[in-house]
C-alpha cells in the first residue's frame, strides 16, 4: 500500500485507528476455547466487528509464536482472511525484527512474502544493513522503532549524544539516509506526550505507528496536537482496551463499541483539521 | 543450564564452539528436498556429525520462520531431537526479541516453556522491562545484543553520551542492574577484534556468544587474546562455514572437518590457558 493510499483510507473512514491482535489464549472469551481454532475465530470475529472504523490490524507476533504451531497457522489464516474480505486494510506484523543482513533478508521474505503484511516493526540496535533489506519491497513498509511507549524506553532512547542529540532522534535522522517517506514509519509510543513535537522536527512527514493509548495510558489529543500531519501521518493503536472489552458471547459487539469510541473522538480531530 | 555446567562442558569436550543452525533451503544439499523434512533432516546430520566438538547449537530463527509451519515444525523438532540426544548441549535461540513487559514475556514463554531452550538473543533498545521478563526463568539466560558484528553496529552502538560512554558499554553496564553473571550474557561480534578488552573492563566474568568468526571474517585468536576469563567465558559461534561446507553428499562429513578445524584451534588455545 502506499502512503497515499493509506491517506485515501484515513480520509475515507474518518479514522486513522489501527486494532491490535494481541491475541491472548488467556484473555479471550472461554466460549470460545471449545471452538477448533480459537485464536483465528476471535480474530476474525473482532476484524468483522470493526473492520469499517479502523484502517489497519496489527497482529503481535509473540501471541502468535507462544501458541507454536496453532498459533503460526492462526496467523496465516487471519492474514489471509483479512487480504481476502478487507483488502484495504493496513497489515502491520508487529514482530520487532533486525538482525544481520542475510538474516534481515530472511525475515522480509517472511512477512513480505509469505505472510503479505504490508509493513513490518524493526529494531534499530543493529543498524543500517539490518534495516535496509526489508526496505526493497515495492510498497512495503519498515516501522522503525524510535520512541517507544514503555517504561524502559528512558534507559537508552533518550542518551545524548556530544551534540546533545538523543538516540531516537539520531535513530530518525540517519534512518533517513536509508529509505523516504513513502517505505518508512516510525513507532513513537503516545505515552511519550509532548515530545512528539520533538519527533516531528526531525521527521516532519513520515507516518508515525502511536501504540499506547488506552491500557498504557497514552493521550490521543496530545499525539495529535504534535503529531498530525497534511496527510494525517498517524496510525494510532489500541489493542487489550478494544479486544478484551468483554469477556463473554458479546466481545465483538463490546469490541466495536470501544473502536467506535476512539474513532469518533479521531472523526472530530479530522474534521477540525479540514480533512 | 548454569555457567558451572556450561564451563565444565567447555572443558570436557576441549570446545567453545557453537554451531549456528541457520538452515536455508536454497543452501543445503539438493538430495535432502527430496525428503519429507528437508530442513530437520539437514540439522540431524549436521548434530550428529558435530555434536561432539561443540557445546552449543544455535537455530538462527529467521531462517525457520520463512518456511512458515514446516519451519516451525522443524525447529520445534530440532529442539526435541538435541534434548532427547543430547542433553549436554546449551541451546540458544537466537531471535533478537524485544518488546514491552506483557509482550516480552510471551516470547520468554514461547522459547523457555513450549520450545525449552537455554538462552534467547535479545535486542536492548526497548530498555529494562523488554529484557526482564525473560530473566525469570530458573537457569535460563538472556544473551543481550551489545557489539554486533555487522558493519550497522557503527550507526548506534558507538554513540558516545556526555561522558564518553557508547551506548554499547552503557548497555552492558546499566543490564547489569537487571541480571547476573548467571543468567546473562552478551553478544559481542568477532569482527570487533580488540575492543574485546574494552567489553571485559565492564563485564569482566559474563559470558560472551561471538558471532562473526568464519564467513563474516572475525578472528578466533583476537577475540581469546581480549575475551577469555577465568571460566573461558566465551562461546564462539559459526554458522555458514560449517554448515555449507559442502553440498553433496557428504555434506556433514565436511561439516564435522570444519568443525573439528575451529576446535583444535580452540583445544589448544585451552590448553595454553591450563584449563
Amino acid at each position: 500500500m502506499t502512503a497515499q493510499q493509506l491517506f485515501e483510507n484515513i480520509c475515507r473512514k474518518k479514522s486513522f485507528l489501527c486494532v491490535g491482535l494481541d491475541t491472548d489464549m488467556n484473555k479471550i472469551p472461554p466460549h470460545l476455547l471449545q471452538s477448533q481454532e480459537p485464536i483465528f475465530q476471535f480474530n476474525k470475529d473482532i476484524i468483522d466487528a470493526t473492520h469499517d472504523v479502523c484502517i489497519a490490524y496489527k497482529p503481535n507476533l509473540a501471541f502468535y509464536e507462544s501458541q507454536g504451531l496453532c498459533g503460526w497457522e492462526a496467523l496465516e489464516k487471519t492474514v489471509a482472511y483479512l487480504r481476502k474480505n478487507y483488502p484495504d486494510q493496513f497489515l502491520i506484523a508487529d514482530a520487532k525484527r533486525g538482525d544481520i543482513g542475510n538474516t534481515s533478508e530472511m525475515y522480509a521474505q517472511t512477512f513480505f512474502k509469505h505472510l503479505d503484511f504490508d509493513a513490518i516493526t524493526v529494531a534499530p540496535y543493529m543498524g543500517e544493513d539490518s534495516v535496509t533489506p526489508f526496505l526493497g519491497y515495492p510498497d512495503k513498509w519498515v516501522i522503525l522503532l524510535a520512541l517507544t511507549s514503555n517504561k524502559g524506553a528512558r534507559d537508552f532512547q533518550f542518551t545524548e549524544d556530544e551534540e546533545g542529540k538523543r538516540l531516537f532522534e539520531k535513530v530518525l535522522e540517519l534512518s533517513q539516509q536509508w529509505g523516504n517517506s513513502n517505505n518508512l514509519m516510525y513507532v513513537a509510543g503516545a505515552t511519550q506526550g509532548a515530545l512528539f513535537a520533538d519527533i516531528r522536527k526531525t521527521v516532519p512527514n513520515h507516518f508515525l505507528l502511536v501504540p499506547g493509548v488506552g491500557t498504557q495510558g497514552g493521550d490521543l489529543q496530545t499525539v495529535c496536537q504534535y503529531g498530525l500531519t497534511a496527510t494525517c501521518g498517524l496510525i494510532v493503536n489500541s489493542s487489550r482496551q478494544i479486544l478484551y472489552a468483554s469477556s463473554g458471547r458479546d466481545f465483538a459487539e463490546m469490541a466495536r463499541k470501544e473502536a467506535l469510541k476512539v474513532q469518533s473522538e479521531m472523526k472530530e480531530i479530522l474534521r477540525e483539521k479540514g480533512f
